[in-house]
């Protein structure tokens, strides 16, 4: 595939949904990976931990690729590393705080040792082959976000990671856009922008505006204990929060394994300012009276093993919600968590809680006004949307053409798509294999749709295994058939039901095997169609059932 | 239980969630129960159709038992009659509509010859024992709602159903505030009230907002064929789709096998007017050109097996989605719908057509400002907020202290608590049974937390089945250890780890049964821990282990 006269994007996830980005940038013998990111299993993935990119033809061009850059220190973005560099072993580049998170991450799967990384700091650039790749600050749910410029042979393409715009980020600068105004003037071939707000009009407010909000919470709740979910890796959020307690006297707890990790990570590395005898541990917390106290924890998504969930089920071994006490959502709902956060909250009333849930909380992306100016600071040539669901993305390239870049020049991709930009003109030049791969357990891979469409059928209908064992010669039945379910009814209630249908299994058995000549692959299909009929007629359900049959001599 | 100083109000359902509501009213020798619905399967409940009220009360006081009174004809309201009247055969009380869907139910499930209905008029009362029951006209997304005065000896209860204020219906009249004034000024001993949309400020639109809408759609694309899909139920929403139709002289095809039934039956009970030439069959489709056509249809939920998301999924035998197609979504995703919503969405957009979902729909349910309504014209004694979460009943707890009931008359009841209202007060006085029943199939409460563990069990890990045959008075192992799996591992790419796997567990045995003594008990927990311990140090997962053993002379 060499080929000098275009610069190759290949994206190889992040573009049928929100999640698993990662991007390659090909040109000449040269590649680098932008993101490394996972995504979290759908419903219909049962069983599945986490699903990363199909890294296919990253493996086929190992030699050519120089190193990962990564935008931010999300799960989306840095959450297949450990699964890739087991495979691809290449330095690592990415701001202070994102290599901090990194690094946790190769520490827990024992990559430490031998995986490379380097510090970026915003405004330098790192040569990599035939690019070459710029920081620039911007703002996010996150400290130490960036966008990228790279650098090619034949011309600029900026990158800009999850972003949102913020005039007064709570720590560090707002996003750098004189640097987007530079490159725009110089000239930008291709512009790949965030997508997952676009759907949304107007401007995501400052991080600072849920700052206000906690200011009045606390002043308005001033005789009881207030908890406060967020996500683990806002670091701002958690400032604020920290700030606020402060002003108010109050101690804080932290509760919570993500958030007591990232708390650690973010407080050593600077990014986050806790006066000396702010934080007090979960023990010490019987020495307080409730108005002296804040805890911060996980839990804003309703997830069943987090601690606030646990709190609000009773499940939590050393915080119990009483009346009175203030609960804060400073979050929204992730599509497909709503009835989840809906079950807590309902959980925390029932126990005589307030929650709150109203402006504790704003977005990372940035909205259509912010989208918007991003185009007309750059004024790429090329739209390239990404960070979204196909709505997302096709929304995007309306806007794109709304601000005047001319339609033929927006590319609505799909991962594994090989789109070429030349000196003349940019179209896609190819495809590359790009796709799911499960993770479950150790194994990577191992899970397709072959066992996840039986695990489907088990969860929905349980099963029935027959098991015979037969005389290798004669086909006699030595033993059995035995008749042995799980989730399908509870047999201590059924063994009525079992007993006839093993009398089913058993005549059924008998007619195919006095006719002689019955091969394992009949019998087995005898005992499933009788037993299958004899149930649906019967319960109107369809178990999976399993005949085995065991040979003795 | 006879006691003729209070009456007794006692859900069955209704009042943890969204759905299944069910009320019985007892006083002296009579029982009335008002509504008979379904809710459908929480995630977890893996299998499973839907989920009906324990009615352990009712059986035990089946000879009380005057009737059932429905308020309207939705699954949450009717869905558990077909169920519960196989058990309790008392007559069945509802509105024209509300009969008429119910006759459908009953048919289906052969019960139409046996089972008493009695169609009520607005403003009519029906005697049931000891009560007198009164059906009040309300609105709602579907015809023919109703609200009940409950006269009783002791006073008059109102419970309203689901209910809106519309004051411009569609079909039919307004709700009858009139009839709730007199009632208010007679004296209302106690307001059961809809919770649905209680966290809503304002107003809900009327229905015909949505025409207005429909309208504009139709006026600005007059090129492209457009498909509707919207809730089944919801009559005067289908009949504002075709008068849109008829004026621009489009032929309306209907698909879906709910909207089929639904729209058939509502035009032979003429709450729906379709003029002469208006419908066609899907089959005739061919013969008009795109903008000549409307087609209405299921699946505005994004489930899998209706009619949008076969379309979408390119599965549909008679619909294909063109460019230029404009698909309008008459709905919002009900929690938890979400992800399967954007799914459909993101499928018609990627095959070129559009999709309109702003202003094309409004809710069936009250708002603040309708619930405030109906309180000041009731103005009950006690408050008994019905038809919600527990965070709903206590944000209309709230609302009710607001509108002057003191604290203390509100009533904040779970499934399954008596409350007894008597002259002087008001009390909980008892607690009877009350839960969830899951029907799978034919069967009705057969599946309960053991199966549905085993059926989670299964779905996330998949079972590993290990069989051997013994000889009888030897434990000598004449056939096996044979592994089956099914859900864990592609076996044809994992051949190796079922072989080793198969020697893990044939040491473990020849240890254990080398050693004598061995009862099949120990046999089982061999094998279960052997094979266990392995398949987590080597893979990380743990499937569900099932030993079995057969025994040959």
């Amino acid at each position: 595939m060499s080929d000098n006269s275009r610069v190759k994007v290949i994206p190889l996830g992040g573009l049928e949904q929100i999640g698993m980005n990662m991007t390659a940038f090909e040109y000449n013998d040269s590649i680098v990976v932008v993101d490394c990111g996972l995504s979290f299993p759908d419903d219909e993935m049962l069983g599945i931990d986490c699903v990363i990119p199909d890294i296919t033809f990253l493996r086929e061009n190992k030699e050519k690729i120089k190193g990962f850059v990564i935008t931010h220190g999300h799960e989306d973005h840095i959450g297949a590393l450990p699964y890739v560099l087991q495979e691809i072993n290449v330095p690592v580049y990415g701001t202070k705080l994102t290599i901090g998170i990194i690094e946790g991450k190769l520490a827990e799967h024992e990559l430490l040792d031998v995986v490379k990384r380097k510090v970026m700091k915003f405004g330098q650039s790192i040569h990599l082959g035939d690019f070459r790749i710029e920081f620039i600050r911007t703002n996010h749910s996150i400290a130490d976000a960036a966008a990228l410029a790279i650098h090619t042979p034949l011309g600029i393409i900026v990158h800009t990671g999850d972003f949102k715009v913020d005039y007064t980020p709570v720590f560090g600068d707002a996003i750098n856009l004189t640097r987007f105004s530079e490159l725009g003037k110089k000239g930008v071939l291709a512009l790949m922008c965030d997508s997952t707000n676009v759907l949304r009009p107007g401007f995501t407010p400052s991080e600072r505006t849920v700052g206000s909000t906690f200011d009045s919470i606390f002043a308005s709740h001033t005789k009881s204990r207030i908890i406060i979910a967020t996500f683990a890796s806002n670091v701002d959020r958690v400032q604020q929060i920290i700030n606020t307690a402060c002003k108010y006297n109050r101690k804080v707890i932290v509760e919570g394994r993500s958030m007591v990790n990232i708390i650690s990570v973010a407080r050593e590395m600077e990014y986050l300012n806790i006066p000396d005898n702010t934080l007090i541990s979960i023990e010490e917390m019987k020495n307080y009276t409730d108005e002296q106290l804040v805890l911060i924890t996980t839990g804003s998504q309703g997830e069943s093993m987090a601690a606030l969930s646990r709190m609000a089920a009773s499940l939590h071994r050393k915080v119990t919600i009483n009346p009175g006490d203030t609960i804060v959502f400073s979050s929204t709902p992730i599509p497909g968590n709503e009835k989840a956060v809906s079950k807590v909250i309902n959980e925390l009333y029932m126990k005589g809680a307030e929650v709150i849930m109203h402006e504790t909380h704003v977005s990372g992306h940035a909205c259509q006004e912010e989208i918007k100016l991003i185009y007309s600071l750059v004024k790429p040539k090329y739209a390239i949307p990404v960070h979204g669901e196909y709505r997302h993305l096709k929304a995007q390239g309306e806007l794109a053409v709304s601000m005047g870049i001319p339609k033929e020049n927006v590319f609505l991709m799909e991962s594994g798509d090989v789109l070429g930009i030349g000196k003349e003109d940019a179209k896609i030049v190819g495809k590359v294999p790009a796709g799911s791969v499960l993770v479950d357990g150790l194994g990577v891979g191992d899970v397709g749709n072959i066992v996840l469409r039986d695990r489907q059928n088990l969860a929905e209908n349980g099963i029935i295994i027959v098991v015979l064992t037969l005389e290798k010669y004669t086909n006699q039945v030595l033993a059995g058939p035995d008749i042995v379910t799980r989730g399908f009814v509870y047999v201590r209630e059924a063994e009525n039901l079992i007993d006839d249908a093993r009398d089913v299994v058993s005549n059924a058995l008998d007619d195919c095997l006095k006719n002689g000549g019955a091969d394992w692959g009949k019998i087995k299909m005898v005992v499933k169609d009788s037993l299958g009929e004899y149930l649906w007629k019967k319960m109107r359900r369809s178990p999976m059932i399993l005949p085995i049959i065991m040979e003795v001599d």
